[in-house]
């Protein structure tokens, strides 16, 4: 069973600010709980079903502390409405502070709000090698449970840093492409060379004044039917397809 | 107010038999609201909060009948857990059996269980200016009101067709697109011409057996991470953008 202390602290960790304060974070289901224990992250506490457990009985000695308890139990403290497998509960990773390498492609999140799209976008840099991407300090929290359940295991590929935009944005070599409407057809972009920023704005308004200036080119998919506009997820994977494409290709 | 009788037909017509039965599908939101309305579809009733129906005099004059009611009343009957704006309730559409055009690109959706999915896919397939996609007869209803949310008006622009897929996709003459794992790359696919059919399958279990004799060209969308796959919203965006890019250029 999960003892009330446990309970608890697994019920506060759905919030930022006792993620933060714990050092903690959890993760839901059986594919993802095994990727993490897979991942050598260190598990603090893992609780399974009797089944889960049967079948994985490796899972409980990567965990150091396994303990077996009920779906209802798993399904009480979680998110998930369904959960016939398992939740561990993870130390939070601590990453250095985002550094240029010169080659890569960076995406880079002027305030993301829904945690859906984030982990949307986590996947996709995980499918298409990028290994970092930069959020303003008022993106949602890529440890929120509902990120964690939507990158699918990409998180403990995927780092993201969370540092004033503007900032490091300042600083940089590369080029920063902005996606606009109205910029150049990422279909016809010709690049000097690969690797750079790709700054994807807020689901309602777009990239913030601030950080317009820095921005060195204005790319946009060009549409060919009458939607007024693509979901965040749906343009940032478009614009990194073409722009791996055309690295590639060079 | 919202009157005994039409809260009972809105909840209804949550549930495809009941949309079915009656020919009525509802709308929720101010945007999507005014959409239908400028449409010209038949709406049979316009349920709006005295704010709305005050900055738009118009909208109950295109409804013929608008009935002021409270937010409350619309989050009751509704499924947006905050709507102080409107409900449109709209007859069904008809739309033809679908006719193969030479030239046009189509969407076959096979099982496509979520409707956030669907929605996402009908959208993608307004901006990139494919007017049909194909559905399986177990397809999520295009008219479910998580849909008609998330597909953003685009449901205006883009019919659904559910027919057995095996059936129409045995009789075409363009080429049959199936993403797969394994395929020819996206990137460097070449076309003999424009149009043809991109088979998406189910988000667990991918295209069914029954339709693989019947794709002539399985394609993939290269991966340069570690991801295991990509959301089938995503991977329609990614190959959609390509097939377009590759349709345009030629």
């Amino acid at each position: 069973m999960i003892s009330q202390k446990w309970a608890k602290l697994i019920k506060s960790l759905h919030l930022k600010k006792f993620r933060k304060a714990e050092q903690l974070f959890f993760v839901e289901g059986e594919k993802a709980v095994m990727e993490v224990l897979a991942s050598g992250w260190p598990v603090k506490a893992l609780f399974g079903t009797a089944d889960f457990l049967g079948r994985h009985p490796d899972a409980a000695i990567a965990a150091e502390l396994a303990h077996p308890c009920t779906a209802s139990e798993l399904e009480q403290v979680g998110t998930f409405t369904s959960n016939n497998a398992a939740i561990a509960v993870v130390e939070l990773p601590h990453y250095a502070p985002f550094a240029e390498q010169n080659g890569d492609w960076v995406l880079v999140l002027d305030q993301i709000n829904d945690p859906g799209n984030l982990g949307t976008i986590i996947r996709i840099a995980d499918w298409y090698g990028i290994g970092h991407i930069l959020c303003s300090t008022d993106t949602v929290d890529a440890f929120n449970p509902k990120v964690i359940a939507s990158a699918k295991g990409s998180f403990l590929r995927v780092k993201l840093h969370y540092q004033p935009l503007a900032e490091v944005l300042g600083k940089v070599r590369q080029p920063v492409f902005g996606a606009y409407l109205g910029g150049e057809s990422v279909h016809q972009l010709q690049l000097a060379s690969s690797g750079g920023f790709i700054v994807l704005g807020n689901e309602a308004n777009g990239i913030s004044n601030e950080l317009e200036p820095l921005i060195s080119r204005r790319i946009t998919i060009p549409a060919f039917g009458d939607a007024e506009s693509l979901n965040v997820g749906i343009a940032c994977a478009v614009i990194v397809d073409n722009l791996q494409r055309l690295s590639s290709t060079e």
